[in-house]
């Protein structure tokens, strides 16, 4: 007899919860925020599938084997006070990949084709050409060379932008320079569009700040530097691009992710012309996909086959 | 004795003329738009360099061998009734190539990412996630597949993309499906995006039509089908645009390029929020790159190798 698998995931809509159970193979699920009289503990569940849940929940899952975040972060997990001691699995897929290298791209091009000044233009009717440097005149410098950052580095680059890349480990990549964790300032010094794709931990939390951005390298003919962040909201301080955007440390930025979300109405942030927001939408996970990753890694479990994608505690992703 | 090279084109300040005649080894350079005295006849003249001439020039220039056009298009020297029989040479060039894809690129991902969407979302401070397919959901259909369409097919692919393409010759290019002049239909039923990067010859004029437009394929979730030219203004039918923009035969577009350049101020694009438009600026030729290809040509020229990229008279690009 199959566990059941338990999802906490706040559905904006019941077709959603419909086309992931499609997916799972007939598995029984039980859906936490459907509304229902569930039991206060919920013996014979191996697995649970993820996204912010409340801290307590794993207090009612005394027979968990496997956690499943319904993203690439996992930071939403850790923040629960009564963690057991399984196997959280992150979700990597390909789509998400693509999907968050679209983001990552359209970002970087419109900051370099100065985007917001042709809208104001045309808002204007004004037909004039601006100063215009080519992507190969311009540094991209991503931190965070995961899964993520890696094909945005490779999109980058056919693009014809120059790429770096920073990681904690330093670990090389191919195709591209990387500078480890003791060499920040002088890959910030080459940068002058900053891509965060990092993961939320208390080495990051906090870590784009304007000590960091007053050394990015600047381009005289377009808003530069910029700041573009689709990792974590926790690890930008809102405060500091607000004011580096009003004093000029920051020529422009691109946020998918906010230290609070959704984004307060009043948040300056929204007011900006160079500032390009979007809802925490870079990459949304494929729902189909997903269910086909949980129930793969299901089935691996179960033959007793190793986990993919399991997450390092000590590292925190 | 070196011949002079003689410019006409209207260069918006002197700095440009003075970087491109630096390129150009100590050749003497006649720019005929600098206010000067300039005899009615230039005698001993072999070269010359226009965009846009005077269609009169020509008469002018007895001594001509070789005639260069600033971008990648000759249109604007065929309108001249005075055109001498010797070797038109087109610009061609990496930076031009690369310039232009980075265009297409940013306008295919601005309509998939839905930016215009997200640009009211965040004038009005509203946090909402829209429904987003991913780039391998739509079809990118590119017609003129000479440099430029190649290499955009390329890049479009590498984010993703289906990519495939349209050509006159229906010559095959590595990696994309290419249908050719009597396949224009069956190629239009299958491009949610359109990208026109066509010469403008008597069988381009006018070839962007509601006829056309009417024949793309729908994506439901994204504001299609999808029109997007850089190639010439003399392509499009701007009335057909704007009544197929205010009939949603088309979601939305991207021009580059307007039958009158500039676009006259009355003009109901600029007012359209799906309609993303750049003032004849997606690939500008640079200067020095410009300056170097015409000295490399000269010098080709002269010791009696043969000029690249000449314009084919009876295909009229």
């Amino acid at each position: 007899m199959s566990s059941p698998l338990l999802i906490d995931i706040k559905f904006e809509n019941s077709r959603k919860f419909d086309r992931l159970r499609s997916t799972l193979g007939g598995r029984e699920v039980i859906d936490i925020n459907d509304g229902g009289g569930h039991p206060e503990t919920f013996s014979g569940v191996h697995y649970a599938l993820v996204w912010k849940p409340d801290g307590k929940l794993f207090t009612r899952l005394p027979d968990l084997r496997v956690l499943f975040s319904l993203g690439a972060g996992v930071d939403h997990i850790f923040q629960s006070d009564y963690l057991p001691d399984v196997p959280i699995v992150r979700f990597v897929d390909h789509t998400l990949t693509t999907r968050m290298s679209e983001w990552v791209c359209l970002q970087c091009l419109m900051h370099l084709r100065q985007q917001r000044n042709y809208d104001r233009q045309q808002r204007e009717r004004l037909w004039q050409e601006l100063p215009q440097p080519q992507a190969s005149d311009i540094t991209v410098g991503i931190m965070g060379l995961g899964e993520l950052g890696r094909d945005a580095a490779r999109k980058l680059k056919t693009l014809g932008f120059n790429v770096i890349g920073w990681s904690r480990s330093g670990r090389p990549v191919d195709g591209i320079e990387v500078f480890g964790a003791g060499r920040l300032d002088p890959f910030l010094s080459r940068t002058h569009m900053l891509v965060g794709l990092l993961p939320l931990t208390s080495e990051t939390r906090g870590i784009f700040n304007r000590d960091v951005f007053s050394k990015l390298h600047r381009h005289e003919e377009i808003a530069s530097p910029v700041f573009i962040n689709a990792g974590r909201g926790g690890s930008q301080v809102e405060a500091d691009i607000i004011a580096c955007l009003e004093d000029g440390t920051l020529g422009s930025v691109s946020l998918d992710v906010f230290e609070q979300e959704p984004l307060a109405e009043d948040s300056p942030l929204w007011g900006f012309e160079q500032a390009i927001l979007t809802p925490h939408a870079a990459a949304v996970s494929d729902i189909e996909a997903l269910g086909h990753y949980v129930a793969r890694q299901i089935a691996r479990f179960e033959a007793g086959e190793a986990l993919e994608n399991v997450v390092d505690r000590s590292l925190g992703y």
